[in-house]
């Protein structure tokens, strides 16, 4: 019998492949009195060296297709496992307490570990004690005789099946041979759902207890476009699969085709479809899918990568880069969005009860201004290598937008001493993410040049509910009419006084939302690089006419967000 | 010179008396060697027995005026300081260790609070671990020859000036002595603030360094109405503001006679001023204050009060005593507001990064159902004894109002079996907090019975800015153009469907908003029991005609928070 799963559509595409579970095994043991010292230490040496050959083994078969920095981190574990001091510590601890080599081991990795966290604000030492962690976890499997997940040497086709995915585990996935993947956790904008876009996988999320119903080795179809799921499927289901995969990928090609195509609906209506971009190395999947702007390149990473703040020579490359390879196509750069759920050690923000509505983005910025400052100057003079537009997050008031207004004419004055004229063809927009900016969008649609439609905070905020929390992931709506009627009312505040609205949220590059954003005459979406050619493919399909009677009438007759989806579909049916 | 503070506005009256510092001195001390083990232990001894008659002065001055619970408090830390269990720990670690009076004091406290701590369900252990920390601060005072400020032992006109004011400060509060509040932190919403009003102190919030600049025994004058206070002011300073403190009590003994007169406005438009409450034990304040109604009963303080769920039948009694005090007045009951920055241990709610944006109220009693409709039963039997409303909190769709009143006539049904007709007359409504919520307000006016407009949480999720947080403070913003045409769409909304539009946030008892309010035609106006006569005889004052006109001229004009301030404050001194 098939086992249905049914979780969250998170990146489109069907894979079928043998499932490989992703659960660390259960490594817990009790200490025990052991008489005989001298065989626990030879079952720690033996541990530590198949360890070791384990280490060594997943990087030789590493090299080639993983980035020379997460193979740098096999050989600080293989140091942290040949380091003699902790190994004499462990053997002391074992003879003189008598005890088993599973909790002599245990006892000095966890002094270790908390020797490393407690120095709170050093990133450094933090990364060390998860490496100490991590090999920790290996000897203990070995000693146990358990054997652990190990996504580094998976080297067949699969179906990854996870609690959730971590960024450390992406960095050791080949990613050829990942087909899919199944999470019991997440929505649509989890980290497991945003990587598995970018890195085109299909991905259902959110399938509540996929680790405890499907086990390693069984068959496994995922359909990334439904969000269904079968394990131990039948040779029909595999056979139905295996032709709907056929048709996809022969969708994926015509796609292809439209790389160099014009955006524009079926009645020739010309709009936008961009990319959103965490750092300069996404711009070869920005060619690639020839997106015609750059509609939100955040620019956190400056910061995050770094232990101290990015010079303002740094940030002028990086943005330089960007802005070049563009060749004058519009590149919106996103001002600092540091706080909420990104931390920087060393800029000391407070901590927070509810960092989400805390200390974040512009409001830091306005404070911060030294910071803020040098982040300008270096986005005024890289503006002369294209077309560069600056864009401020987390605007929630006329006076915040001011502000930094402000701010950016002093810093631009100055460089016009040197430079004249530098920074005058710079176009300023806010993120319209936190609901009071929505709601007054008339307002501000005066004085800011443009609008991005941040949905993903926006929706957040306007149903006051995390989205990374589990419980509440219901109220992810973008379908709702109540958020419809916000996002048609900043489309129309800005029209009305002849400026941009984009949108750079997930439901930019969602199928459900495209008629209905063509409808309320949207100008720019924005999205994952692996969803422009679908939605510039779907876009030409799309009647602009038909799709704002669409609107009208959802926004008439809906009342749920289930509502507005039925209607969609029974239109994009018709 | 005078010291000039500003801070904001938090409770209405003026305060002259000496300043009192409520500020913990600084009680660290350095661990030493100390040979003569025996001058230590004399030391300790001395220290316990002073602060033994401190305790013991303390209480006999409070017996009278404060709570026996608190009274209590007392003789438990007098047991605790005569523990000889702990005294002979202290004694053999000076004794054996060589140390001082102060580190054994402190090694044997720590151990104890540690212990007490980790006991993390066990709510009785951890007000023990308090009590421990409690004494342990007073001894040490003694020891370190260190003055404790003493709440309980003030017995002449004062105005506190502390960092903030905690709940277990109000407790030991003697309310006569309290001329005034001014603290260094909290906003409106802060607990400072709603005791203050509570208990009719004036008080001043957020004055950032007051404890710093104000130094113990200062002559100060403190404004309530301003926000401002005066440290050591000069002769013709005291003057004028003696004359001001006289005119606002006259004004407090014109409203008092307003306690049995209708609420309406100077052209005769009747409107409804009501009060919210924590407990039953508030209900004197809504007498005395003669409230048309209680627009919200908060029924959290009977699961936050209790160890475990509170039956049915506890429930019921409490609604009943409500309900039948207020003699077929309105009584409006929140349902169960749990979650968010109120936890309950034996409800088992997970940890949120960000619970204010997380599973709390309505969201929890959806999936809980069994909690839900116990309370549902309990307030369905106690709407025989009056006018009983049922309120659901932080209702963001339409599907969780409709899941909600389904649960509430399936408990009415049950219940009718074997009374007929009992909860029919029930009206249910939801209170408008979420943005999604107030935006589509045009949708849920059409299924519910009235709407409440909960300001402190919409202005909170509306500008995504935790109101608890002091970095973001600047973004409660009550009069900002883009929150009041979302206020006045939720009020027109409940109108076209011909339903009570009520506001039961700090707004509603905001004197700048009043003229605001009653131009939109809000209908009933929730407010602390001591805002209510003031309110009621500002009302009398104001035209309503006028009052529109000037909401007309607010909506189409002002751009920013202070733009309206201005305007409504200009129309106020016509």
């Amino acid at each position: 019998m098939s086992i249905k799963l049914k979780g969250i559509a998170a990146s489109d595409g069907i894979g079928i492949a043998k499932a490989y579970l992703l659960v660390t095994p259960d490594l817990s043991f009790k200490k025990v009195t052991v008489a005989d010292s001298d065989t626990e230490i030879n079952r720690l040496h033996q541990a530590l060296e198949t360890s070791i050959e384990d280490l060594k083994t997943i990087k030789g078969r590493a090299v080639g297709h993983l980035d020379k920095e997460v193979l740098a981190i096999f050989d600080a574990h293989i140091a942290l496992l040949t380091d003699p001091e902790m190994i004499k510590q462990i053997e002391q601890l074992i003879k003189t307490q008598h005890i088993n080599a599973e909790a002599g081991l245990k006892a000095v990795a966890d002094h270790f570990i908390n020797t490393l966290e407690a120095m709170k604000e050093n990133r450094y030492m933090q990364e060390r004690a998860a490496d100490v962690r991590d090999v920790t976890k290996r000897v203990l499997s070995h000693l146990l005789g358990k054997e652990l997940p190990d996504l580094a040497g998976i080297d067949s086709p699969v179906i990854l099946v996870a609690h959730e995915v971590t960024p450390s585990d992406t960095s050791q996935m080949n990613k050829q041979y990942i087909k899919g993947i199944i999470t019991d956790l997440g929505g649509r904008t989890s980290h497991s759902a945003i990587m598995s876009r970018t890195l085109e996988i299909p991905a259902v999320v959110g399938a509540t207890d996929a680790t405890q119903q499907i086990k390693n080795g069984d068959m496994l179809i995922l359909d990334g476009l439904t969000g269904e799921a079968i394990g131990s499927p039948s040779q029909a289901e595999i056979t139905d699969y295996q032709k709907q995969a056929q048709y996809f990928e022969a969708q994926r090609r015509e796609w292809a085709k439209l790389v160099d195509a014009p955006s524009v609906s079926a009645d020739g209506k010309q709009f936008e479809i961009a990319s959103n971009i965490g750092t300069p190395t996404d711009l070869g999947d920005v060619l690639k899918a020839g997106s015609d702007a750059i509609g939100l390149f955040r620019s956190e990473f400056l910061y995050m990568d770094s232990s101290d703040l990015p010079t303002e020579e740094a940030q002028f490359e990086a943005y330089k880069r960007v802005v070049k390879v563009m060749k004058g196509k519009p590149v919106v750069i996103r001002t600092m969005d540091i706080g909420g759920d990104k931390s920087l050690s060393y800029l000391h923000l407070p901590e927070e009860m509810n960092p989400f509505l805390g200390y974040r983005a512009i409001r830091i910025s306005l404070q911060r201004q030294e910071v803020f400052r040098t982040q300008l100057r270096a986005l005024i003079r890289a503006s002369q290598f294209g077309q560069l537009r600056i864009m401020f997050p987390m605007i929630a008031t006329l006076e915040e937008f001011r502000q930094a207004k402000t701010i950016f004419t002093e810093e631009k004055h100055k460089l016009q001493a040197d430079e004249p004229g530098i920074g005058d063809d710079i176009k300023l927009g806010i993120m319209i993410e936190v609901p009071a900016a929505a709601i007054f969008a008339e307002a501000f649609a005066k004085e800011v040049d443009f609008f991005s439609i941040g949905t993903n905070d926006l929706i957040q905020y306007t149903f006051a509910a995390d989205r990374g929390n589990e419980c509440v992931s219901y109220l992810y709506q973008p379908y709702n009419p109540g958020l419809l009627k916000l996002i048609k009312h900043v489309i129309d505040a800005a029209h009305q006084e002849g400026k941009i609205a984009a949108m750079c949220g997930e439901m930019a590059g969602d199928a459900v939302a495209l008629p209905l954003l063509m409808g309320m005459g949207l100008d720019e979406y924005s999205m994952s690089s692996s969803s422009v050619l679908r939605t510039r493919s779907t876009m030409k399909s799309l009647d602009t006419a038909k799709c704002a009677q669409l609107v009208d009438h959802v926004l008439a007759n809906a009342l749920t967000n289930e509502d507005t989806r039925k209607m969609v579909k029974a239109f994009l049916n018709k």
